[in-house]
């Protein structure tokens, strides 16, 4: 497997993280933005592989979905890639965006142009291309169906309840979208992107699906327990440069620095993590960083890398 | 060697890379900021290698040398880890710089820690530490004399002349330098920072050299040529990924996702890349993208990486 | 009347200023943000003056109505200081805006809080404050009815077209209202805010009406026709600050060293001024300048500050 | 005098409100920021009037000299407005610079063109526009000459301490200098600029001096009461509508609001005010606000505005 970790080593590996890890959460604070995500326990904890050849392994709580919510923007990234192609470059960067002072800011110098398809404001325009292609359908609904595909599990569904909390405290998303429309680089109307935009932030997975769903960008862009092919070879390493560059809001370096894997995170605790060639990885844990970003769970990356020696650096 | 080329297909592989980026110089722009730079031939083009089992290859003028000016950053930020360890990031951040508006802004928000170690501001919190560290002696004379050993060709120099017109020139560097001193930052007087600044980026090498130079980072800390042991297998991933997501200025987030390879560039028009556990390259172009990173030299990596399948992210 | 001009001689000079500052209006550009102010005709261009003995004076085109856009933010500023009091400073700012940037980053920066109630982000906060202390009827109404009684003429109303348009393209201001939301610095819906607002900025009036609907901010708060008091004489010489410091965005440092009264520009072309203790005064032409005000109104004030010696600095 | 306040009534007006103000000191922090100030006594508190037909009040430690700091920009403004001509207003703005982040990135947005002349910025390009015109002499030197003139007091001098205090904590003005000449907006050798601009800040006055200093910007340009002409009558203007927007650094719209009378406000407590036709005016009290401007010396100086009534925005 990972440098010659067999089945059983991988196992008690991570069984041995998650206790490893588990008290590090108390280091941080779940995310309170909105009301639907503040009631998760804090002491939720799990994690799961997904390996090239098949093998599925977890420890805690690897089974019970979570709330995705910046997870997604890998897979919507995805979709309107194949959907729209490389034209999409020209409404989003793929640069870090590098101020803790938020994208905002950037939006404005960079007139509607954001940073990266990682951040709210790109994920906004990324969105709007989606919404943009599928005309005849819901955005959202066609965003939640390429989930399901990705993780070979048709049950994958949206949480209503987190959707129209997102909804209600949404006003800074709003003023991005409504910012990005000034500059005409959204174009659909701003109340349908939200509204596409919100639900699916709130798609609820568990880790076990989520290390599953992910493996097409380990396996060069080609399910390799399926045989189905998502994306080339060239964009699932895109995907990941991108992941490892922007994949942390404003601690992505950070990252890059501790664990050395291309992986996104989202406000919900979770985070996902691709080894090339071997395995997609997730973990979960929802007491987050300052910087939005799960302790416990880069914590379990950062041993997870460090003895399997899976960095992408090494 | 890289997924099944041998010595004569790479020999091969790089002859036709630099035959085909050569047209890509017409679109770029000779650094003209120090007269000592401006005046360089923006025909010449080179590129090498040198494996971890010590194949040296090259085509072009890659045995020329050429101002290296900030590829020595990532040698004087080793250089400093090893000289005054983990506390250095305490002083200096190892997150992407983000902003195309320089970095002055930044180190007044952050008041005097700069982004990463890669840009200027960095690189003289670095400088400064390397100062302190070697009192006895001068500091650009300790760095020239580390390349010395990492290159392992003791007929490396600094070209005086660049070093002093870096310094006639300096007044951005000045300005950077005295700010960080007026938060705390800098110990050492200014102007002896600056000193040892101006000398290092002066310090002259060739492709094939500094291809041999940075081979340490390919082979987890340790040449592998020598043997000798330079930094930690951890520190070497570190370093690695801080050029990944910070070694190309405001482009990273672009050479990431075109090449795919920790590297770093300086406005010499010189490259240094590493592919961890096979070779370190090395490209030299003088003509410039906007952003200050050598167009072909950008290219050639871009070229070399999907032929030879070595991007970390697949 | 003003340093023993009489009459005639004021007549005289406006007549005149309007001849001489006519070919200004070549050198701008009428706004064209939304389809109904882009249509005015550029060569409009009226005067007048109102002074507190009851002379009204005009010249030019002075009796038709015109858009007056932000000029509008002087009467809900007062408005809102009357229905709300001074717990209105602890939701906005009274300092010049000073950045070319517009005012979305630095209400990022600062918050929520705008700095100051004539720039649009201000004026969103205090169109706020009108519609939580009207809560029976709309604020807009409410606002133009203020205007009428200023003015003296009933007749005023607002310009349901450009309302409308303002609406169509007001994704910035959308923006900006959501951001503030989102700081807790809006209570109301920010729909019913945002109407409001775009009502507010449609009202059209003559610079008739208009030099005569400010007198009361040269009378020391009071209507020294009518004797009707409005505000205080501290808060008059308070919002006749704000207007010299604040009146002209992102050059109310320049209008205050070449013209030297308190003063607000819309971008339908309008200017109003206040010299305290004489008169109230009002422009219209509907070229502007870089920044959004009235060149040839800019102009036309210069000259009469210089010929009437008015400038409250000398 | 002032709305009909005699000799008498300006002497317990300017009595009692020292009194008044004296308590508010303790809610300020007297500047640290070079051991030279700091070790000034917080107590200290004058008060001084010089009107335009001669009469001199004053209270309290009026006739202590205290150090000018940035007071001497309004002086070194109108000084080199005098040599070098309006084409200084190609160097350097005159529009409040608006942010608390402080000069430096605007420096860096605007390319080298401060906002305007009494930040420290600013007063840079000024200094080294008096530098470049009297080549022959000490720039220093010419300056306290000049202010010797404009207070009628040979005995004015540079306290050569604070100036060598100045120099040794002098770094962020040296970064601002080395910046605006990486731009091209500083001729004369960095070294030299800065040499004149600690020089100046360290020279010290009385409030008595001060407020007979500043008579000339009452008096249209020239002096009353020596009848000696120092500038015209419109540039007197312009220095006071620059005075009023920008003299208290990112609290010139609260001073315009609180007080409105054109002033600026130096680090060692005084603010120099000016009356236009009326009087000048000095007041001195070394605790500090958070923006760095007298707090007891502002009270003072509202207190005054109101209760003689003598506000330029009334």
């Amino acid at each position: 497997m990972t440098d010659g970790l067999g089945e059983r080593e991988l196992q008690a590996l991570i069984e041995r993280i998650v206790d490893e890890v588990r008290p590090e959460a108390a280091n941080g604070k779940v995310a309170d933005y909105i009301p639907a995500l503040a009631k998760v326990d804090a002491r939720k904890l799990g994690m799961a592989i997904t390996t090239v050849d098949g093998l599925r392994l977890s420890a805690g709580d690897a089974h019970e979905p979570f709330s995705l919510q910046s997870i997604t923007k890998v897979f919507t990234l995805t979709l309107a890639l194949e959907l729209t192609g490389a034209e999409l470059w020209k409404r989003v960067g793929r640069e870090p965006s590098g101020t803790p002072f938020n994208s905002l800011v950037q939006l404005e110098y960079e007139r509607g142009i954001p940073r990266n398809p990682l951040i709210n404001a790109g994920a906004l325009v990324v969105t709007d291309a989606i919404v943009d292609a599928v005309k005849d359908r819901a955005a959202a609904q066609a965003i939640v169906e390429f989930l399901r595909v990705c993780a070979d599990n048709p049950a994958i569904e949206i949480d209503e309840d987190v959707a129209q909390s997102e909804k209600a405290w949404g006003s800074r998303n709003a003023a991005l979208a409504n910012l990005i429309k000034a500059f005409g680089n959204i174009r659909s109307p701003v109340d349908q992107v939200l509204d596409a935009y919100f639900h699916q932030c709130a798609i609820a997975m568990s880790c076990a699906d989520l290390s599953r769903a992910v493996l097409f960008l380990a396996g060069g862009g080609r399910d390799p327990l399926t045989g189905r092919k998502f994306i080339s070879a060239q964009r699932t390493r895109r995907i990941n440069a991108i992941m490892l560059t922007c994949g942390h809001y404003d601690a992505s370096g950070d990252f890059a620095f501790r664990v050395g894997l291309p992986a996104k995170s989202g406000v919900g605790g979770g985070i996902v993590a691709v080894v090339p060639g071997r395995m997609g990885l997730a973990v979960w844990s929802p007491a987050l960083s300052p910087q939005g970003n799960s302790l416990a769970g880069t914590l379990a990356l950062e041993k997870f890398a460090a003895a399997s020696g899976c960095s992408i650096f090494s």
